[in-house]
């Protein structure tokens, strides 16, 4: 009889393979140095869009299976085009994205099957900061709710605790709650 | 001799209709107040995708024209299937977006006709942090460049300052490099 072994996933995650990759930055800890980079042209107006492709990491330039392009805009009550969601819309979709990908990792690495995960992440802005009408409002948002609904094979304490770990492990939880410093060059002519 | 007046846009901005945004908020500042979401699903592993359409804003629930749609994953050298760009990759495209908007709208304001605008955003990631390896390294970027290149119909000195001026206004810069508080509500079961 010939067994045809199922391949040792949980959650879509090769938990082996996550399992190796982690043991291989163990012992290299410098091939964890990865730059990510996204390249935008504006378009007209508030409309641009980003490409995203290349990218550095595990000691050498790697590049993405396809090359990704996002359109940025504004809504036309925003004076736009509305050819995109605005920038801050996808602030909002890389917090959801980062958080959701961890936690499915983590959910692997701890034997619980997920069958749903789903999150609504809402932000709340004062335009009065960024239309420069009173400089007591802040330019970005005041403050940001993630709200998931989690469902797999394991208590509720135990799938809420992967959010909790997949919050304390994500890398842009960390940027939107911490901040990070920003360097801007121009090359004007 | 019939003539055809032409839009009072520059830059492909309504400058008009920008300005008489700005005074009728002036008048009525609570119509600031926006709420933009996004809602995100799980699908396999660390692929996930986001759905941004309704927000509310100038006082009532509003949509986007179209509902868009935005995969995210990571590269298999992240043990993922590349179904999209990472979530700190969005990160980066937000922030080019906002700092090009909002570069333009001013650029208008100011009578500056510009040719071309384009950025690259990159950031320095060590994965030791959300690999939970080193608790020394943060989970997210340790620092991001922007590099602008403007070009249009005014000095370099002027093309400059529409940098700086849009530095001082995004609400994408001030989120990434203040911080935001972030609420997670969890329902498990």
């Amino acid at each position: 009889m010939t067994a045809t072994a199922s391949p040792p996933t949980r959650n879509g995650v090769d938990t082996a393979t996550l399992f190796a990759t982690i043991d291989a930055v163990k012992g290299a800890p410098q091939a964890a140095a990865f730059t990510f980079r996204a390249d935008n042209e504006w378009v007209s107006g508030t409309h641009n869009r980003s490409t995203i492709h290349g990218f550095f990491g595990v000691g050498e330039e790697r590049a993405h299976e396809h090359t990704f392009t996002f359109d940025a805009d504004h809504p036309a009550v925003l004076v736009g085009r509305d050819n995109g969601p605005t920038p801050v819309e996808f602030v909002l979709h890389a917090l959801a994205a980062c958080l959701t990908a961890g936690l499915a990792n983590i959910a692997a690495a701890r034997g619980i099957t997920l069958t749903e995960v789903r999150s609504t992440v809402s932000g709340d802005i004062d335009l009065n900061g960024i239309l420069g009408l009173n400089p007591a409002v802040r330019n970005g948002y005041q403050g940001i709710t993630v709200k998931f609904t989690v469902r797999g094979d394991a208590p509720a304490d135990k799938l809420r605790a992967l959010v909790e770990q997949s919050r304390a492990r994500s890398a842009v939880y960390d940027v939107i709650t911490n901040g990070v410093p920003v360097a801007i060059e121009v090359d004007a002519g």
